[in-house]
């Protein structure tokens, strides 16, 4: 008997779309690529060389792909602007769904997509947050369960990007959210992971500097930011993003309990070598995230396919990635106003610290 | 001609005052401790057997100690509330005063030390930050000096205690002034180093847990506590301070630029020894922080001597220590109201945030 | 026009045959996986349920299998006697080869199978040494090739088994030639990588001790070994083998040049992960070499496709692979019987050493 | 009742002696430098200024110094060729003695010395081999001493220095006795400390190149050369020594046991710093021994005091030193005439390997 593969349709063929289409083309056993949508010519054209001898066939149109006979599943990695309207379409159409994150930056557009989804539970319908698909984070989390740290207490964690003097990521500023809502929120999001989903946010603070891209001033966002973020039941988390690293992508996390602590790259590295001159000893840094979390990206397409094939359960809810997006735009609006925001232990907005 | 010495007397012999003592005596070629004070009994017998037979007279009292005969120095190692008054002696007495931090709790006292010691420019007043002696921190700030990370833009710094479950911090924590005031102020004066000693503050933000030590709460103290401190000027720097670590002393400290970065033990290790067993490969990490700084306090003591023999400027300026604690008073005060404080220009309070 | 791929059979499914069979269909986009060859009933159970549904025929037969309709190229993954007449039959049915290492322990045998490549130059022909495809010694070799280090001059490179005391590798002893032959032959290949295939041995020295595992003894052959290789040219090689690791799979090497050295894994990791415990910071090491050289085998199943199909050159010779196993049989030689080997400039057995 | 201290002259003020008399005079709290010989004209002058206004008195013969009233040990720091005759004398004239290493290059100089030694076993005569005084070491040696990797069963151990492009070390070589004996030696007294003092060398094998100081040649020595020792009772040692390092001293050491491993030094670093720029991650190296060691020699001077003071036991014996030298010089033989050496149990000189 042959076996039955999943046939999926990517949407979006920029640098990351380019990516899960070769992934789920490629890498994932069980998974058939057998569409693909982009409206850009650049990325038709390669499509046409990389793609259609794969026996993918391209469209210029969403709407046309998903309706592409015996598609089961869309990926989505178009401009974060049309996510969740081309995840609702799929879902209305039954395709189980991976979506690149965020689903929107609007917390109401989230939430309509969430419900459109538990309205369909056969569906598999999930947001991309490569880090819980990594597998020292996994190793980490597995630690942290067995008891290794005692109970996790504080989070550091910093996603930081090697400066790109080509300012492409002021332009990007333009529709991104800000910094904390595009970079840290897979920080967010390991912290939701390791402290609870449900944990209720007690403060948010913030303090951020333009200190390479000025232009960013024109979109209120910063390329270097700080933030905290108190929860009730004690714990703490506080991140940091930053667009300015000279030597690479360093995207370092710590997980500290009362008895050990946990860290994930705290050295990073390209490869494992070190070259030893008259400069001292050298390692190399992986110069973008793929690098880091090429891995990553592949187990997640596995995982998805294999989610979608035998109906078993995502490794984590849509729910936890709205929150993600919601702390994010807590930390984005406490860094743009400079005020520190505060909460009641059910969610609601107070003007006071609770002591 | 036989070499001329500088005659210390020191005053207070408990942990940091034994090592002070010994350094001055063994370590210090170009001094002579000729005295010490303690009040204490069991200080006093190990003082007997260690410091006697060395030429040094012991005191109970601190007055008669500064009234030793040729009598030029004295380092003050005795409780905190005490060393204003004993440094103000001491300056009154025409003595070089080497204070262990902080002089004083209060901004006011502090700044009446400042005031004694600027009304006698001969004399030698510094406290005693021992980080700006360590050989990594100033190989950092020489780099940094040297344009190797571009602009000081962003700086982390934590300083992590080793978890004691003997509960003897607790008790300290009456005095202490507050794990801020007490732990983070080196960090706080490491950023005024690198950013400059002038450089104005614009807000203050923070959060704290109780996590391993819950007699602390009497205090409204934390065993766990994250700060942000922004900068007029485009510089943000981010506390962490803990006495929760299970694994040993780690004060790591990352200085960011616009070029590149500086860490300073970022890796913690006791000695150059790896232990590979089936566990994997462990290094361990000094207990205390004496096991990471003991030949930085060996530095001040030679420096401290050499700039009261030969009349040569200190590293660093007394007035830096009062904003050192001025900074870690605003932080502990954040942290215990759960507020954001904001700042003008020139120092003042305000209530809102200046955009 | 559909895509054309690399028809592949797969001789052997051991431990090493399976992760290729599943490499070569899974991850070789270029590749097809039709047939496999097994005469083991539990490795036949296997292919039934992981091969076979992806349109895999097996064969419990080696020359039913070159007859495969369509074949075009054979790994051979089976026990080691039998590579060089598996590898000869497929030369004769026209079929590229990927054979593991070594092709054989007799050097005359070698020789005949790279007579019968040679005779059919359209046919890709290569041995199995997959830290030629490794990310992180193809970025040593590109550094070294810019001249990163100056001459190479000493390599000391090591290859270290974890302790396995089920005495699994003592049953492997009696055929595997000894340890140098077996674990060392990856250091020599790398050696004459880097210091160029024809570079003309010189002494051979060699100890070794038995440690772990008395039974190596009956075969000869030791759980430790450490050898030196002297070069004409100014040039030296020194290895060690061990199978006595407590702590994991220790694969390191040393390219020391005249102006600068490279190390290879010179800090082994099986992820990004440190733990922090009150024993110190633990950081775990592969258990087994395919946890460390797992890309580089996927990288060897793509680049050997490629090669086969575009009929592009090879990255190595397999005259390379018989020169690294004549190298090994002399440490071996030196090892067992603890003389000293000595060779002429042209290869021959001198009494002597040339000074 | 004043502490008693001992009275110690030092003899040879070059680059060693300098800091052997700066450690006896300040950092030795239980010694005092009373006086000192140095023949050179530089060194005196420097005496003159760093010395003598300490109240030492400052010899240009050596026999004069050592009759300074009240002496009661000396240091030799002069030119190996006279270390053995300077000791003999001092031993006559009852004097402690801390010899640098090695004593002599003549096996048979070294047991003059020894006898003379044992003949007064009131007095501690001690060859400095620093690295028995390292904390990392000691650490090291503790752990292996409490069972943390088994059996101690193969050291690899190296000393590899800076490149010196001024060819000082060429002229050196002309009385160092050759690379092993003169830098290998430490390893090898580390290999005797790990594995006992009386273990019977088995047979000795090695091989050298001369690639960066030509002028090596006319002395028969190379600036890299690696050697095998292997020993009666199943164990093994082997060593790299160079001059060639662009990035620094690295003395590393490997202790491999049954069931674990220890490592010194695997990660050289002068301090606590890494600069994180657009090369990358680099971390620097001490370019000198005494960057890595000075401590060791701090503690050296210390022990050696207390022993003498105290007639407490040495932490070697002279015999071990004595060993020492004879495997270097017999590792010097292996190199220079290609041969492998062989021994009988008892230590005699064999013409075959015994299996």
């Amino acid at each position: 008997m042959a076996v039955q593969k999943l046939k999926v349709g990517v949407a979006g063929l920029g640098r990351m779309g380019k990516r899960h289409a070769v992934n789920f083309l490629h890498r994932t056993p069980r998974a058939d690529v057998v569409a693909a949508f982009t409206p850009d010519d650049t990325e038709y054209a390669w499509a046409k060389v990389e793609l259609e001898p794969h026996g993918v066939t391209i469209y210029k149109d969403y709407n046309q792909m998903i309706n592409h006979e015996g598609l089961q599943a869309v990926v989505i990695a178009t401009a974060t602007k049309v996510h969740a309207e081309e995840a609702l379409a799929a879902i209305e159409k039954d395709l189980h769904v991976l979506c690149e994150k965020p689903i929107s930056l609007s917390i109401e557009t989230c939430q309509e997509v969430i419900k459109a989804a538990k309205a369909k539970p056969h569906l598999k319908v999930m947001c991309g947050f490569s880090r819980r698909f990594d597998a020292s984070y996994r190793d980490a989390y597995e630690k942290a369960e067995a008891g290794v740290i005692g109970r996790p207490t504080i989070i550091r964690s910093q996603t930081c990007d090697k400066h790109d003097p080509s300012g492409f990521f002021v332009q990007y500023a333009a529709h991104s959210g800000g910094c904390f809502s595009d970079m840290s929120v897979h920080d967010i999001d390991l912290t939701l992971w390791f402290f609870g989903e449900d944990i209720p946010v007690k403060s948010v603070s913030a303090a951020g500097v333009v200190a390479v891209a000025p232009g960013l001033k024109q979109y209120e966002d910063f390329d270097n930011a700080v933030g905290i973020v108190e929860f009730y039941g004690g714990r703490v988390a506080y991140y940091y993003c930053s667009r300015m690293m000279a030597h690479g992508q360093e995207d370092t996390t710590e997980f500290i309990g009362t008895e050990g602590k946990l860290t994930v790259n705290g050295n990073p590295q390209a490869n494992f070598v070190n070259t030893y001159t008259d400069k001292g000893i050298i390692r190399e840094v992986p110069a973008h995230y793929y690098g880091r979390f090429e891995y990553a990206f592949v187990n997640e397409a596995n995982e998805f396919t294999a989610a979608a094939l035998d109906n078993t359960k995502l490794p984590f809810n849509l729910t936890s990635a709205l929150r993600a997006v919601e702390i994010g735009s807590y930390l984005q609006e406490a860094v743009r106003t400079g005020k520190k925001l505060y909460f009641d232990e059910v969610g609601n907005r107070v003007e006071h610290a609770s002591l």
